[in-house]
């Protein structure tokens, strides 16, 4: 199984996701500024992969720091500070790297040495808590996977995007080692081709059967091919059960409801932002016009100057959604109900 | 309005599609090798300019003939069968240039000199109808273009595809200079990039506002921009009035369905192919892998020998169409009576 993140003999390694498929480079990061280049360059994307990457290098930064208390606490937040900057709209980024410092400063640990090693420990048991809820939601989402399974799939959502084997392709690779003999047709995923580049990449790698096709395609292949579940991740979900994800993820629902396919969600908890009750006021981030205009910012497809909408995420309501599948359990409808539950319990 | 196709003082011009959106080029053919060569790589595209562009091919390569007119029909048959395997798999071709050589049979003419003269008469005549039927069917389609529409398209079937203004972007040029304030959202058409590239392109060339979008994005636009209607062309309908066209249209067709969005094909009586019963008897290409992991032939988006799923063409079933814009009138359903109608009137 590829790791997008690993920690060993104190040294961080990350596959370059910027030369993916073309090549696998694994690159060693020694430094807290490499660690930003990497995390702003998108050697390392996915928000679960991003954060255990940024928490390493946030130890990095401070492993060989020497001085007090105090100056371990102020240098910390400067190093803080800097590692947001890396992906500014990431506001994950910098909230995961907080609690680091507000489990540090709830240890009442004093000794800059035992603070230094509790921030590696904090950073390893974020790394492998995150591997556990992949695990766990894996375990959970085989319940959905009959034998000799057609799967559709859309973005990237697995080893490269998480620390563990992923959401929705980690739920695909379970059932791939349970023999259920598989095949997966991964979605292109325009504009950024996460899907043809990562997807594809992924399962190859693990020699599951795998087709790429483009998103257009998604009916015919529900037509003609039989499809016989779709499942895919979330980027955030609101408390009524609305999932935001990738664009073209609510296109697929729409399709799977006309022809009669489930569709599930892959998400853990803290993918679930209770503050918001509807999934209509999710922001949804529009990107520039050139990442439809241009693949992969050099082979110009259209007009230069034309204008595009480019929305980054959709929102998927939850009528449309069978289950939504999380380290403790498949949520059903009624969704507000079930998630509630699913919180307290 | 752009002519993909021209005559003009014995002269025939092509805008060089090949070289869109980056250059626009004039080319100007003087041999029928010239024609040969255009078709083949595609310079010109679209059943009726191809149609349209070989007559005119067959001219030319007749117009300096001397000889008996015996002569004159046993070069002419070597034309046809040169010029028909310039695209081996559009048979229409074939029958186009077959159909003049009978018009000329049926005309009793025995002089050379004003077989040739007639020859020419004929792909104008071919030219001038194919104009006529855009141009009527561009009227008929305004009964169902509201004032300030927001319209949704797939593929490329305008100027660039027909010896006139189009099918679908032909009822669009027609509401633009009725003033009817239209916005066009463009898919772009994956793996070709027929919107991105042709659409797009015509569309701003005529100073008609136009949006391009990924076809992921469709089911999202519906939701959050609000689209009035989704008119596209076709390659074949069968007697039923399932419409096989540019693969992605049967998502289209779906994601209106749920939106209660009015989906229209717009095409020419000679699309109907009254020997198909049924929508599912209508054959469909499947096209290489490289056209899905390579853009444009040259962009590799995925692992090189990922296995793909390519269909030219989807199906579209009958009863998510709310008309069928042609040169007699809109044909809606019952669509087996009224295409019936249509043909016998």
């Amino acid at each position: 199984m590829l790791s997008a993140v690993s920690w060993q003999e104190n040294q961080l390694t990350l596959i370059d996701q910027t030369l993916l498929p073309e090549e696998t480079t694994y690159i060693q990061l020694d430094t807290v500024e490499a660690v930003f280049e990497a995390i702003r360059k998108l050697r390392v994307r996915g928000a679960p992969a991003i954060g255990i990457t940024a928490a390493y290098g946030l130890y990095i930064a401070m492993r060989n720091f020497s001085g007090d208390n105090r100056e371990f606490f102020q240098q910390l937040d400067k190093h803080i500070a800097y590692l947001s900057e890396a992906r500014p709209t990431a506001v994950n980024l910098f909230w995961a790297l907080e609690a680091l410092k507000t489990s540090l400063l709830n240890s009442q640990e004093t000794s800059v040495e035992n603070l230094k090693s509790l921030l590696l420990k904090l950073a390893i048991d974020l790394h492998s808590d995150d591997r556990q809820r992949c695990d766990d939601m894996a375990d959970h989402g085989q319940a959905v996977i009959p034998e000799n399974a057609k799967i559709l799939t859309h973005c990237n959502t697995g080893a490269l995007a998480t620390g563990g084997i992923g959401t929705a392709l980690g739920v695909i690779y379970r059932a791939h080692q349970n023999g259920k003999n598989v095949l997966v047709y991964a979605d292109e995923t325009r504009p950024v081709l996460q899907g043809a580049r990562l997807t594809v990449y992924e399962l190859a790698s693990a020699n599951i059967p795998v087709k790429l096709i483009c998103d257009s395609m998604a009916a015919a292949l529900m037509q003609k091919e039989g499809v016989d579940l779709i499942i895919v991740g979330a980027d955030r979900i609101a408390a009524d059960g609305s999932a935001a994800n990738k664009i073209g993820t609510y296109n697929l629902a729409v399709l799977a409801n006309f022809h009669n396919i489930p569709f599930y969600v892959a998400a853990p908890l803290s993918t679930f932002d209770m503050a918001i009750s509807e999934g209509k006021n999710i922001p949804i981030e529009e990107r520039p016009n050139d990442e439809i205009r241009k693949v992969f910012d050099k082979t110009r497809i259209s007009v230069p100057d034309v204008d595009c909408w480019n929305p980054a995420f959709d929102v998927t309501p939850p009528e449309l959604i069978a289950g939504i599948i999380t380290e403790k359990g498949i949520i059903t409808a009624p969704y507000r109900e079930n998630i509630k539950k699913t919180f307290n319990s």
